[in-house]
């Protein structure tokens, strides 16, 4: 375990053009800082990798300020209370929010996206499927594919921690659910764990062609998270009246210059098509009642999820190179606990 | 008057790769056809310009099936039922439909898309402002743009057809309006006729500039019916959470082969935007509710509208060109009453 005197931080010192990678952070050891009043000491039990984290270390069009060069880098995590003068956070309750890549974060109410007791199910699940990803397949779905029975659904990172429990949402919801993956062994998870209906290696060839086996009659929602020439295929079988759920653009590396590629806009007005992009955070009322309903379904097998663990503080530039490049198994996570 | 005993006619001789050209039609005189059971004779009285028509021409992706070679040009039209062998469509009374581009037509009731018998205001109105263009304007305004008081809406081909409809009533429901149009003219139309707030020729400077002078906290509503560059620019603009309506992409001259452009998806996500393609076709049903509305803006005054009223049938080609190259004042409309 860390010392209970220093906090080991990841920083981020240099600003990445596209993906970040390992030498654009840095790493130092810092007393812990005092606890002012009305806040609350975390120590940060598992550190969030998230593919969004290249947009917030980026100084491109994004919906957060860049995080500023030498400061820790902008993670979520789930933690507990360690020492607090704020009532309504006291020690020993847990804690899901914006507590950074460290070891321990000084946090206010402002920081906290979830605050709970005794978890209901394990405390890794508070920082996946009942964290933004789960939270955001539940919603984004929801709120922008509403889905029906019979339609037919599109996942883009068909296994990865969002698109794995949209399939399974949109199973669930009685759809036909397709997935697209990097590799011929998520596609058997996908198959084998997740419940598609159909699954594909979007490598081993053009997704017009697998589509055109798995969709003959075109897509009623796509779940995209990758966005770049996949998302201009697809929006080419969309049906009329489509939705498209935009949640990432992890296929472009970078936005600066502004990519091109091909026009949509015909697309969008032949098919009539609904497509709206869905960032988490605008949502936070919701995260009570969506977390109780997918705890039901976790608690119930209708939701399964998988997690990639690693230990150690310093793990955690590599981790998140290796999400991008679709190296991990399930919902990424780090536990600082490793020799400093 | 064209003879009672033929009907002239506008064909599609060529296939149009962009914008239709005179050369692209032909005219032909051939005799009235009989009336069969169940169908009404309609002579038109106002045929119908619009954009929409390069996309009907064309054989790229689009709504509807292509026009036939050598068949009548599909149009709107309004007219008059002078023979009928259907109850519900007695001669006498008032269509608004598909009859083309032609004096008469043998129409079925699938053919039209309202039915009136003393218009309440001028007839030419109901080939305009109470035909596709003013619902077209009202309820892809309502169903996505969906404007709320204070709010900043965009309109492109501001002075148009629809356009000048939607700035009318974006302005009714107590929105800051800004126009792009295409000369100087329309721009003193859009301030002085159509309640814009502010109005800018487009090809007089970038829009960027325009836009950070008219709207510096950027758009919540862009009407768009031009695509290409300026949607570009104007996505770039938007606030989060904006609505983005497709309505046409008349600025793009061809979609075969399909052009390219910026990339969208990431101010897609990062805006969250609600972009929406809107045709007014998938609405038959809120057409009589919808007309009465604009029936009492027009009648109290609240709704300006022009029309650009041509004589003589064989215009018709001429007047669509026209149209794409914004030499209209108002509604195109050709009154198919020269001589043969």
């Amino acid at each position: 375990m860390a010392s209970p005197e220093t906090n080991r931080r990841v920083l981020l010192v240099k600003r990445p053009t596209g993906i970040p990678q390992p030498d654009d952070f840095g790493f130092d050891h810092v007393a812990l800082e005092p606890v002012g009043e009305g806040r609350f000491r975390v120590q940060n039990l598992y550190l969030s990798v998230d593919p969004a984290q290249r947009g917030w270390a980026s100084d491109g069009t994004n919906y957060a300020p860049p995080v500023p060069l030498g400061g820790v880098m902008r993670a979520l995590a789930v933690g507990v209370i360690v020492e607090s003068r704020h009532a309504d956070f006291p020690s020993g309750a847990h804690v899901y929010g914006w507590f950074g890549w460290q070891d321990y974060a000084v946090a206010q109410p402002a920081d906290v996206l979830t605050l709970f007791g005794a978890p209901e199910v394990p405390l890794s699940a508070y920082a996946g499927v009942l964290g933004i990803n789960g939270l955001t397949a539940y919603l984004a779905l929801d709120r922008i594919g509403r889905p029906e029975a019979g339609e037919t659904v599109l996942v883009s990172t068909a296994a990865g921690a969002v698109g794995s429990i949209v399939g399974q949402l949109a199973r669930a919801a009685g759809c036909q659910v397709i997935g697209l993956t990097g590799d011929d062994d998520k596609v058997a998870l996908c198959r084998d764990r997740f419940g598609y209906t159909h699954a594909f290696n979007y490598k081993a060839g053009p997704v017009e062609t697998m589509l055109a086996e798995a969709a003959p009659t075109g897509v009623d929602i796509f779940f995209d998270s990758v966005g770049g020439d996949m998302l201009d295929a697809v929006l080419r079988v969309m049906r009329v009246g489509g939705r498209v759920v935009q949640c990432g653009t992890a296929s472009v590396a970078s936005w600066v210059p502004a990519p091109t590629g091909l026009r949509n806009e015909r697309e969008v007005l032949t098919r009539r098509l609904s497509w709206g992009g869905f960032v988490i955070f605008d949502h936070q009322g919701r995260f009570p009642e969506t977390m109780q309903a997918l705890v039901k379904m976790i608690r119930s097998g209708s939701i399964s999820y998988d997690e990639d663990i690693r230990h150690g503080i310093e793990q955690a530039p590599q981790a998140l190179v290796d999400v991008y490049a679709g190296r991990n198994r399930g919902k990424m996570l780090i536990v600082p606990d490793g020799a400093p």
